[in-house]
C-alpha cells in the first residue's frame, strides 16, 4: 500500500525542510510513501525548480495553491502555514488524514495563553510533537492530529525536562537561546538581511514577550503539576541553522553534577534523538545541523548554586520538520527514526 | 555477505564526511557493509565521541593508529591521509582491496607535473575518480584503486568539460574558483583562524601556483588531445562548504546561449550528480551542500566575447567524499547513487 | 566659516555611511562644518536612534521628507538615494550647491548606455569621482557636481586602469568580482535574507548584465581611446562588506611580474588610497573594512599567459562614501584624506 | 612636548586595535603623541605590511623583540602580551612610564582567586580600567599602572553595575556572554579555526570556570559590599567581533522597567560610551564594532520576577584596546574621549 504526503506551505523553510527528509526516508526509496501535492501561496504556478533548487529530485513539480481540496485525498498532510491560516486550513481537513501543523495554532492547552500571545480565537489543541516528553508518544501514536513544538520550546524542553521532572532545579528558570536565522522564516524584512545579521548578534521579543514562553512553561508544568517560572531570552546569531540553549535555575540541595548527569542520563535512556554527552564536552550546533538529535550537557555551578544546562539542536529539522517527521513515524506505526539524519554536516 | 571498510584519516574533514556518507548508505543499513577500523595519528586512542560529535552512531569507536597492518584486512579502504604519506600506506594494501585515495598522490599522469607542484618522487597513476568524465566510469569500476579528485578540478572539470570537449570555446580558460574554508583540511593555521576568514576574501597560490592548477589541465586535455591553457585564482571566502566556479573563455563562432545549453544538458543527460539548470538560474552553493551534485549554469556573453559557466559543488561532497562513495559503488557493481544524497541542506 | 551638509537618504547604507565618516571628519569636529539635514522616504519622522544606532552622536536627530527645497540651503548635499529619483532632485538643487550623488544617474557618458541598462531617459553626465583615474582629479575640483562612482567599477577600474593604460595586457577582461550583501543596499527582498546569504556563494546579472559593466568599460575606454571588452561576473559571497575583484587578462609580450609591479607601483606612487602590496602578498577585504583604501597585486601567470590583478576594497567606503567624502574634500579645497580612515577595523 | 608610546606584542588582536586606534587618536595627528617600538615574539624582524596589512600606515614599521630595555624609554607603554609573562615584563619598567596591561596580571585582587584562577605567583593589583566604575577615574587619573579589563566583565560589568548598586536586584547574577571569535586572540588552534566556528555556536568554560568569572564578581562586591553570586556562561558564535551579554537576576519589589531605565539613565547620565537605549530597543554588537561604546537596555519580566539587563560592546575596542586608550587619555590628563570612535562600522 502506498500512502500519499501532502505539503501544504511547500516553499517555506519548514516545508522545504520536510521535503529533504521525505526524500531520504526509506519508505520513499520503497515506494511506500509518495509525494504528492505542494501547496503554496505567492509562489502557486511556479516549478520548483526555480522556488527550492536544493531538492532536485522534486524539480518538475509545480507548486499548487493552498486550499482543503487539494490537500484533503492525502493520507499524511504536513502544514507549513502562517498562525491562524493553519487551523482554518486543518479544520477543513478529513478526520482521517493524518495532519502535522507546524504552526502554533494547537499548541497551547490555556485559552488565556493563546489570547494574550496570538489572539482572539482560540483553535483548541492537539497532541503536542515532542515525543520525548513522557506520556506524549502514546498520545500521538493514537492521533491524527499533531501540534508540532516551536523551535525554541524543543530545545529548551528538552534541556529542562530531566532537571524539573527530578526536582534537581528550583522551577525558576533563567534561559536564553541563541537561534540561526531561519528560525524567522522566508519572509522579506530588513531587520533579516544578511546584512543586518552577519557579525551582529541581538536579543529580541525579550522578558516574556516571544510566543514561544507560555509553550515551554506549559511544557514543564505538566511533569511538575506547579508553576514553573521561566525566563526567556531569545538571541539572533550569524548562523543559518542551530539553536544553543542555556537554561540556568537554582540547584537542589546536594545534586552533584555527577548526580545530575547521570539523572539526565537515564531519562533519556531510550531515546534515539537526545545525547547527553559525555562530561566535558559541550554541545556544538555544528554538529546537529540536518539531524533530528538534541545534544544536551547537564553541570552544578556550586559556587554560583546554580545548575546549567546546555542543549543543540537544528532548529529546522528537530526543532521543525524532523519532528514533524518524527511524530508522522510514530503515528504511522513506522520506525520512528526512519528517514531521520543523526549524523550531521559538519562542518 | 558483508564487506568491511576502514577509513583511514578518519579524524579530518574528508574522513568525517566519507564516515556521515556511509552512516547514510542503504548497504550499512542492510548490514552488507560495515564500518571497521578507524584510524588517525596524533588523535588516535580517543574515541570518535570527543572527536567527532558530529557522528553519534560512532561515538564508543576509538581511532587506532594509522597502519598498514591495521587497514589490511577490510574490503575497501579510504584514505585521508597527508599527500606522500598517502602513497606510502597505499602501496603496502593488498592488491586485491579497494582503495580510494582522496590525496593526490596517484592523480597526476606527468611526473613532470608532479614534480613541479609536489615534489620529488612520482608515485604513479590511478583511474581518475570522476565518473562524468567520457571513459572514466568503465576505468572506475574496472580497478581496485581510485585516485578521488580534488575539490577544485571537480568544479572547474565538470564546468569546462562539456565546453572543451564540444569546441564551445577556445581551450583558454580562466578560471576562479571561490571555496568554503573547509577546503584547507582540519589543520591549526592563523591565517584559517575564524576570525581572518570571517568578514573577508582573499586570494590564494594565484598564478598557476595552486597545486590542482595541472590537475584541472590535465582532465581538459583528456578531451581535446590538444593544449588547454588555464589560469587558474582559487579565493577564500567566509562559508565553511562550498565551491562556486567560473570559467570564462573565447566562445566560438556561431556559439549562443541556447546551443551552448543544450550542448550542456546533452552532455550530462545520463548524469544523476549534475544539474544544468534552467535557464535564468544560477548556482548557488547552498543548494549543493551536504550533497553529491555540481550545479551548472552556461550563458554567452556577446558583448565580450566569452562563454561564461558557473557550477556549485560541495567541496567536502562531489568535491571529495562523495564522489570517493561514488567511485566505491562504481566499483563494488552497486547502485552509483547509493547513500549520496541530492536534496541539500538549505538554507 | 561653517559649511553645512545634507544627506539625502541618510538611512540606506551608502547615507549612514556618509555620516560615519563626517562624524569622523577634522571639520566637522573643528565646527568648519555642519551636519544639517537628513532626508528618508518611509523613515520620515522617525530618530536617528531608532534607525542608525550606530551613530550615537546624531541620535536624538529627526529623518525628514527629501525633498528639494530641505535639502537647497544646505552647502553640500549628498544623495544616497534610488536611480532615476537622484536626477529628478539633484536638478532642483542650486548650482552652487556641491552635490555629491551615490546613485547612477550621471555616470555615463554615452546615452545609448544608459538607456540599455537603466531606461529611457538620460540625464546626462557629471565628473566622476575616482580622482585616481588620470585628469579626474582637476575636473572635481572645479565642479560642484560629483557623480559618485558605483562600488564594483571602483574597485574593477583601480584595479585594471594601469595595465589598461600602460599597455601591460590586451584591452579583452575577464573580472571576476565577489561582493558582500551591503552591496545589494538595505531592502527587503528574500533573496538577500541572513538565511540565504549566509553560508552561500551565487554569481548573478552574470554575461554582461550588471548594470556596472558599461560604467567599467567606459572608465577603461577613457585611457585607451580604444575599445576594452570587458566580461563581467559578480558574485554574492556571505560578508557584510567589502569586494574582492580579479582582473585577468592576455599578456603583453615581455611583461613580467616584476615589470608589472614595477608599473602599478609608479602609477599610484602619489595616490594616498592605493596601496600596492609588496610582492608575495594578496589584497584581502578583511584589511579595508571601513577604509577609503584599495589594496592591489598584479602577477604574470607565465604558463597561462595572463596577466592577474586582484583588488580589495570595502564597497560602502572607497566603494560609495569614502568616495564622496574625498570628492567633497577635493571639491572643497580640503586635505583629500580629511576625514578618511586608512587603518582597518580587521579582524 | 612629544609623548611616545609602545605597543609590546603589537601583531596580536589587542595590539593591533591599540595601533588602529592610536592611528586615529589627534594627539597622533598633530605630533604630540609618536607610536614608538612595536614589539612581538615569533614575529620579530618581520615588516607590519606582511603582519598587519589592515595598519598601512605603520606599513615599513619593523617589529622589534619584546624586551624591557626595548619598551623602557616611551612615555607610554600597552601591553599585549600573555598572562604571566606580562607581569615579568611589566616589573621591569620605570615607575614613570604610563602602563596599561591588557593582561590579567594585575586585574584581581583577592589572591585566592588568581591562584584558583591563573596559578601560583599573584603579581598584585594595579588600578582597574573601568572609568565608568565610580571611584575608578579618579584611581586612573593619578596611577601610572592600569590594569586594563577583560573583554566579558567589561560587558558585564557595565550591565549588571546599575542594578547591583542600586539596589534594583538579589545579588544572584546569572550572566550568558556570547562572543566573538576574536576574543579567543590570534593563536592557531583547531576548535578556532573558520570551519569550525562558523555556522556554529558552543558554550565553553561554563559553570564557573571562565577565568572572567571572579573578575565580574569583584566588580560588583565592590559596590555591594557584600557578596554577589555570578554564574556565567560564555558562549562562542560566528562573528569576529562583538560581545552580547545577558544578565538575568531577580528583580527587586517594586521596581518597574520604567524605574529601572531611569535608574541606569541617571547612573550613565554623565558617561560618553554608556547609551542606555530608548525604551523598546535592543543593543545590537554591530552598532559598536570599532567602537568605544556599550549600548545596553534593560527591562523587567513580571512573570518571572526578574530584572534582564542586555549590553553590547566590542570585545577589542571597548572589552579591550578602547579601554586602554580611554585609560591613556585619563592617565596623561587628555580628553578622555580622544581618539575614540563612538559612531560603528555598520553593518
Amino acid at each position: 500500500m502506498t500512502l500519499t504526503v501532502a505539503v501544504a506551505g511547500a516553499t517555506g523553510y519548514a516545508g522545504g525542510e520536510i521535503l529533504r527528509l521525505l526524500l531520504n526516508h526509506p519508505a520513499y526509496h520503497s515506494g511506500e510513501l509518495e509525494i504528492g501535492a505542494l501547496t503554496g501561496n505567492s509562489n502557486s504556478g511556479q516549478k520548483v525548480a526555480a522556488l527550492m533548487p536544493n531538492l532536485p529530485p522534486l524539480a518538475d513539480r509545480t507548486i499548487q495553491k493552498t486550499a482543503p481540496e487539494t490537500l484533503a485525498d492525502h493520507d499524511v498532510v504536513f502544514l507549513g502555514l502562517p498562525h491562524g491560516y493553519s487551523a482554518e486550513i486543518a479544520n477543513k481537513l478529513p478526520a482521517e488524514t493524518l495532519v502535522l501543523d507546524c504552526a502554533a495554532d494547537f499548541r497551547l492547552t490555556d485559552e488565556a495563553d493563546w489570547v494574550k500571545y496570538y489572539g482572539n480565537d482560540h483553535a483548541g489543541s492537539w497532541p503536542y510533537g515532542i515525543p520525548e516528553v513522557p506520556g506524549r508518544r502514546e498520545l500521538i501514536a493514537s492521533s491524527r492530529r499533531v501540534a508540532v513544538p516551536g523551535c525554541f520550546p524543543t530545545g529548551a524542553t528538552l534541556a529542562a525536562l530531566p532537571a524539573v521532572a527530578g526536582g534537581l532545579v528550583e522551577p525558576d528558570l533563567s534561559i536564553v537561546s541563541i537561534t540561526g536565522v531561519s528560525g524567522a522564516g522566508k519572509k522579506a524584512a530588513v531587520s533579516l538581511l544578511g546584512s543586518e545579521t552577519m557579525g551582529s548578534l541581538k536579543a529580541y521579543n525579550t522578558a516574556g514577550r516571544h510566543r514561544h514562553t507560555p509553550e515551554i512553561a506549559q511544557n514543564l508544568r505538566a511533569v511538575t503539576g506547579g508553576e514553573v517560572r521561566v525566563s526567556f531570552t531569545p538571541v539572533l546569531a550569524p548562523l543559518p541553522r542551530g539553536i544553543l540553549t542555556t537554561v540556568t535555575a537554582p540547584v537542589g540541595a546536594g545534586v552533584t553534577t555527577e548526580s545530575a548527569h547521570d539523572a539526565f542520563s537515564e531519562f533519556y535512556a531510550e531515546e534515539q534523538f537526545v545525547w547527553v554527552l559525555p562530561h566535558g564536552s559541550q554541545p556544538q550546533t555544528q554538529n546537529v545541523v540536518g539531524t533530528n538529535m538534541c545534544h544536551i550537557q547537564v553541570e552544578v555551578d556550586e559556587a554560583a548554586g546554580k545548575l546549567l544546562i546546555t542543549s543543540a539542536i537544528d532548529n529546522l529539522t528537530k526543532g521543525t520538520a524532523g519532528a514533524a517527521v518524527q511524530c508522522m513515524n510514530i503515528a504511522l506505526g513506522w520506525d520512528e527514526a526512519a528517514g531521520l539524519p543523526t549524523a550531521a554536516v559538519a562542518p
